[in-house]
């Protein structure tokens, strides 16, 4: 047998993000699909109430074989012929009549993108949950250090100061920004119901030529299992998987950036974060003393995977036909792995920004590397209007060069060229605007929190 | 020197595409955002009026040279710093002591961000009005043909019956997505100001220290530029640069599904659909009879060459520190790139959807190929009630692959069998609901074409 | 538990595929380094000879627990840590002194780089196996359909006659390309052994300062487990992979095409090539009449996800440090799912070349439906020399459109202006050298195939 | 007029690398196959000499006009048919007989294919006379810092001592694979010539039916190229295009590395190497102080964007036909891309390997910040014998953590405990095998070199 626990996959090994898209969940939600259709079917009269609650009834993913299945796939190119047989075998042993109802008027795509949809929807809402808490956590971060100075970085050097306020500002705009498009996302997922070529026309045949029911056939379907209705059915619009990815890339993008900048900040020489220590966390098999950032290199590990998995999904927009050999099929494994490469950053997302430790003692250390000149921009504007823009960067320019050249003090090498105010050098005194920026993401983070009370 | 006037590019050439993203277009943006600053910064008092006048005035695309300024791109690894020194000079000749106003506070990552942001504005526009009259042609054929039997096609092979007028309406739905994603993301383009490290230090400084007055000139240089408000300085925020991309992705997914679509349509075996002929398109130089289908080619190349371009916006999201080392460089581009194929995409799209020349009489002859097996789906729905699900499809499933073998119509080799009623093997009894499902792409067309009046 | 049978995977499902490279093989890939590591050390004199043969006694992945080892992922980014704890105690189980000489001097990336480049060699072996098998078929189909005519097409539409011996040469072709390539980068798979950051320091250590051993204990290494030997540690050099991915892309790519051409050629209206009918083959859920063409539909799934899924082992290549954070973690899952994607490609390609059937009488057929215009290009080469070229395109050009739109024989419209000499229309004659090229495909098969004897 | 002087290509601006394939590279490529072509014909007696010279005669570039030929892409979908209806213009104004003779039998993709195979060898010579330039500087790195000892890191973490000459040494071993990848690739380059349907009927037609000729007549334009002879043709078998995307992706891996690694070594903490200062060189347009790693940048941001854009040319492999629609015309740009992407990043990265400036001071001051705990290891290696693995190993990461908390030496904190040898603790003294690596690394490099001299 096959497994894969996830022993190679960083991104999302025992966070749970896996169950959410395995075997299990998949036939568990192929399952609903099948009974939602036929209890609509019920309803609109077109099968016997009889029937669905026998296929209800028999609808238990235990009685499932999933490797039996994945030989069928081989056989037919998607799980769902093999999977409708099984059921109509177990249909008809709680009701050998209601056998005859199982998958009525349907087809393999219309029970698998709906079921898929039900596996956004579980995974949309596991991420909205711990993109939540990773907020909640950051938002705590951005109130706390609010006004600690710390460097700002540009292109790898020091730039000139911010806040560690405002750079926990930053990631929290951007779990805000993947909270709001994985609410959309989710509430836009549509039920599939198209039948073999996406005209209904089995269905309704099945439903003696009713119109009317037929077009409300679908809409029932999305009602039963909390999916947004489709427009036209969508075996070749492939936007719902296009809109997902683009929901799950921003996710994993945003939180990518955290964990990018909290592994340059928890570098050895640089020690402005650390993840809390626990037993055995960031543990190496070689060197005792490491610590490594270990949330953080799971989360960047997911970021870095995700954009080229979920290019499949764009791409498998434009393929021919009313279902396509092979730009259909390409799909599927790609969104398992999305889903489950997002929700695991998700999850350790909201741990890491749970453990993050700050030290703004080491910040003010920084700060003070580049003696002075990581303020020379604010040198440069109060000099400017006396010397002239270009002649008071040239100044600059030779004056930070000879600074760091010789070891000494911006100040003290400016001191004897220009006359420069008192605690115009002093870092802490130029953040700018960072306290109110950072107060404006607090303030989206408590309107978004909100929300989901 | 180096041009590139897109011979080798089919995705965009000669569509007008490019220019709208090209380097003169490029230096307009940059031009319009360093006046817009200035001319915000003297409505805010922060410089003079005539200092605005003056760099407005010298502000002229025509005075920049865009090698020397992509020899600066080698030597600062951006074309701002250049830039910004060469309009400092042309302003110096307008006005000797506007000089000293030109980009000031500012830093390069602002005027580059905006300037960027405004070549998506003009190719979102152009993009949307391609795609509307895209999406009229398409209307126009969905209407002409809705209850034009066709057969529809799954794994490439006949499935059931469909109208065309639905296959239509599937190409019109998807365009339909595109206009609206396109839309949206075009509203919410942002200003990008923040200054060296997104703090606003240095407006803020030259603004005497005045918040309020430094909060509110992003506002006001977006308000100039017909561009969205920023809530954070988003150097390091690049949400935008993703919700760009998956509006471009949408789109040429779209756009590639309805090429791709044609191209098996117009294969000679099938002949269903043609480009219209014209002297010239579709012409081969080696073969006197080839009538290729061009523009779908052409959109068809644009739909397999933008998502792995796309993918670079994503992956530049999780990147470290206020301005990333070849995070942000890498976005520029593949940004360009992106939206030239797409804008050429909409642009031969439309084209394609105008020359689309239908035959209904081929549509008619595919459908009497398989002499009845392309609705043994139906016959299946009239015979199980009778039979059993299982042993009707069993009787169809041979009789299908009889008829194949033998060249008989299905109808003959099953009337020898059951009792089969008369026009049950008619395929064009048999699209479902094509018609009312086409009639809902129309009226959605009405819908999203009205917003656009 | 989290599973992953492959019911969303068609282009691994029920292939063995996984299992080459599923957390069993890891498992014992890991311990087969671990032991090769210990009896290494033993030959050089650092560790017992009784210490190693504890090893290789305690060595079962049977007594390993694959959801553990994922549980400490999380905790410590990769499974080596929890795995050699685990191996320890097992070793002590065993010989409670030989404990202390497990892992001795080694580091987690040493163990899974080695251990990966080992399912690698395993994925190579199955694939170099199943492109032969597929080569053997096409080789077959080559020489039967040496002299069969039949259209070519090019841009969808029918260009010149070529032969279905040149197109399976054009396969045949390919799949010996991929089969160099496996072979190749199977030779150079290599060792990895480095120490903590790639000097071999601690090897050193535990060898008591030896250089020279110490040097020779990779290869030592490598020999015992048929790898290539490293020149340089490889942690921060991943070539390695690189060359895989190259290889395993060539493979899908070579086999992509091979099913994108079957998938057009068994299209309903072509029906030049069908997957042999068997029981269940190419069902569908809702049409009884429906034969799919499975394998090419599962061998083009596989082609569709190998690019992007190959693209992340490119991009770990540029990552910093003696062993990255995130960009090496990002390496695995994708080269696991990249080799069993490209595996399963390999086996349903063997299978799909193999249950080909061809029908001349279909291409015969379909090469008079231009009713000689297929052959304008031989035409116009006649005609050229007297009516000079252009004329003669444009002639042909006009005739070869009112063929198309009376419906009339090209030579019949062309008769009427010029004299066309008898057969000169028979696309039959007009296939051009593809015998002597479909013999040059199958003279390189002898060769490669030679090699595998 | 589109242009694009690469302000937003900091890949390859200014670097001479879109010269290499822009369109006038692209047009003269073109005629010189045509040119090749024509003249192996008249030494096959196909075509006069005298039309042979004619076309050679006619055949400037200066006479084609890129925005006409452009202008035809969006009519043909390709830019040779309008091409060569110029070069007969051309070719007729030298010798009105001629002109029958120009692109005799030929097809569009010889053309371009070939031509493209052409500017692959121009950019592929150019980018290994950069590379064996910066394999150059760095071996002299390698010789100079041989046993300049520096912190190795690890998940951004200290962990045991290397050498500079060993991190060199990392550098020059990638860019020898990637030279050696690249001369292979530039050596296998293939002619290509299959005349309209990759039969070469054509060209037999036009040869009278000679058999023996008209295969030999491939081989002769390649001598004529300097390119290779081709087995089959191949306008359906792209594995040349994907060979020399793999050569690029090794080549801008590889660079990608080293401009990580100084990225990583240049941020103001860390210090350990800048890049020459020089006028201008890595200047801001706000920040005077800002002395950025420019060439770093630009070569980090082509191994970012080269990646996704060669996965077209993989991609595109897996397409229908005798020649695609789409997939063919998609390899065109992205090729172009791929090309200067490269070159661009050879060029920048033999510049940053040139102007690299190395700081032992800083090396050694940073190897020196963790008290002693990057040789934590080697300590363990000392105890272990003695205390037991695990209990070493324990004591060793207390201490460690102990020692990190309070700021004292590990050898303080342990020498509590523990008898710690002198000397133990000097980092210098703990490189391992650093030197005889990196000897291995020159040694390669004079091999490599010397056959390119």
């Amino acid at each position: 047998m096959s497994t894969d626990h996830g022993i190679l996959a960083p991104a999302w090994a025992a966070t749970g993000a896996a169950e959410l898209v395995g075997d299990h969940a998949l036939l568990t939600a192929m399952l609903d699909t099948e009974v939602a259709l036929a209890e609509a079917q019920a309803e609109l009269g077109v099968i016997p109430a009889s029937a669905a609650e026998a296929i209800r009834a028999a609808a238990d993913p235990a009685h499932l074989d999933p490797a039996a299945l994945a030989e069928g796939v081989r056989e037919t190119a998607n799980p769902v012929v093999g999977f409708v047989s099984r059921l109509g075998q177990l249909t008809a042993a709680v009701d050998p009549a209601a056998a005859e109802y199982v998958h009525r008027g349907s087809t393999s795509q219309d029970i698998l993108d709906t079921a898929l949809m039900l596996l956004c929807a579980a995974a949309f809402d596991r991420v909205t949950r711990d993109l939540l808490a990773c907020a909640e956590s950051l938002a705590g971060q951005v109130r706390r250090h609010r006004d600690t100075p710390m460097a700002g970085r540009t292109l790898t050097q020091h730039a000139v100061p911010v806040t560690f306020g405002l750079k926990a500002a930053t990631w929290l705009h951007l779990v805000l920004d993947a909270v709001e498009r994985v609410r959309r996302a989710r509430a836009a997922l549509p039920v599939s119901l198209g039948g073999a070529a996406g005209t209904l026309a089995a269905y309704q045949e099945y439903a003696g030529g009713d119109v009317d029911g037929t077009l409300r056939l679908p809409d029932l379907v999305a009602a039963r299992l909390g999916l947004a209705p489709q427009t036209l059915p969508w075996h070749g619009i492939r936007t719902p998987l296009a809109d997902v990815a683009s929901a799950l890339l921003v996710t994993t993008g945003a939180l990518g950036k955290f964990a990018e900048d909290v592994l340059v900040l928890s570098r050895t020489e640089i020690g402005e974060v650390t993840e809390e220590r626990a037993p055995g966390r960031g543990a190496s098999s070689a060197m005792p003393q490491k610590h490594n950032p270990v949330y953080a290199t799971l989360v960047a590990t997911a970021a870095r995977q995700l954009p080229p998995v979920a290019v499949v999904l764009f791409q498998s927009m434009a393929v021919p036909d009313e279902r396509s050999s092979g730009g259909w099929h390409a799909e599927w494994q790609p969104l398992r792995d999305a889903l489950r490469i997002t929700a695991g950053a998700a999850a350790n997302a909201a741990r890491l920004a749970g453990v993050l430790h700050v030290s703004p003692e080491a910040m003010a250390a920084n700060l003070r590397l580049t003696r002075g000149a990581i303020v020379s921009e604010r040198v440069n504007a109060v000099l400017a209007p006396t010397l002239g823009k270009a002649a008071a960067k040239r100044l600059l320019a030779a004056a930070s060069a000879e600074a760091e050249r010789t070891g000494a003090d911006l100040a003290a090498v400016l001191g004897s060229e220009v006359d420069v105010p008192a605690g115009l050098l002093d870092p802490a005194a130029y953040t700018g605007l960072s306290g109110p920026l950072a107060d404006r993401a607090v303030a989206r983070f408590e309107e978004v929190f909100k929300e989901s009370a």
